[in-house]
């Protein structure tokens, strides 16, 4: 048997509404960069998805919350800016809170017990 | 936009060793079967996975690990008995205290910020 490696701990957090996810991992992600680039087709490319995917992805976010997360403009050439709502902010600023908190738990629970 | 259901919070925590898993989900599950069954046969069946597909497992967490996981003890017809070690329990032991202690500190943090 080789000799082991440091044992870490690692953990995942994300949100659901009725049993379906609708934040954590790449929905946030998502969301974080089209406030960044005030695009959604940006942000898609960013992400490396289709535009199509990402507004299915923020649709159905909407939907289970039941508030707009991103406010899209109309645009001519290049399509509109889209913006995130207040809500879709006040959200990301929570579940950055929660995350940072938990990280900090997880790893002072984890040096108690291991 | 339809009324929204109960924002929850959902966490998922596991263990690594050089970036590599060596607990959480499956493998914590097929080692607790593995010590109520006394077998890995059985364990692979309740897991619907092959037996050749926990016996994987099982060797490459004890790689990781550094330390032994099962003991196999070599049986007649049937296949013999295998059982945890006293790490393997040791382990499971202090995964299980810190994923109820990490369980309940994200249901806190949640409730105080959502």
């Amino acid at each position: 048997m080789e000799k082991s490696g440091k044992i870490e701990v690692r953990s995942k957090i994300w949100l659901e509404v009725d049993g379906e996810p609708v934040l954590g991992g790449g929905r946030e992600e998502l969301l974080r960069q089209i406030g960044r680039h005030g695009s959604i087709n940006a942000a898609a490319r960013q992400m490396k998805i289709s535009y199509r995917k990402a507004w299915t992805a923020i649709a159905a976010m909407e939907e289970r919350l039941g508030f707009p997360l991103v406010h899209r403009q109309k645009g001519g050439a290049g399509g509109g800016e889209s913006t995130l709502t207040p809500e879709a902010e006040a959200l990301l600023e929570k579940f950055d809170r929660l995350c940072t908190g938990i990280n900090a738990m997880v790893d002072g629970k984890f040096r108690e017990i291991f």
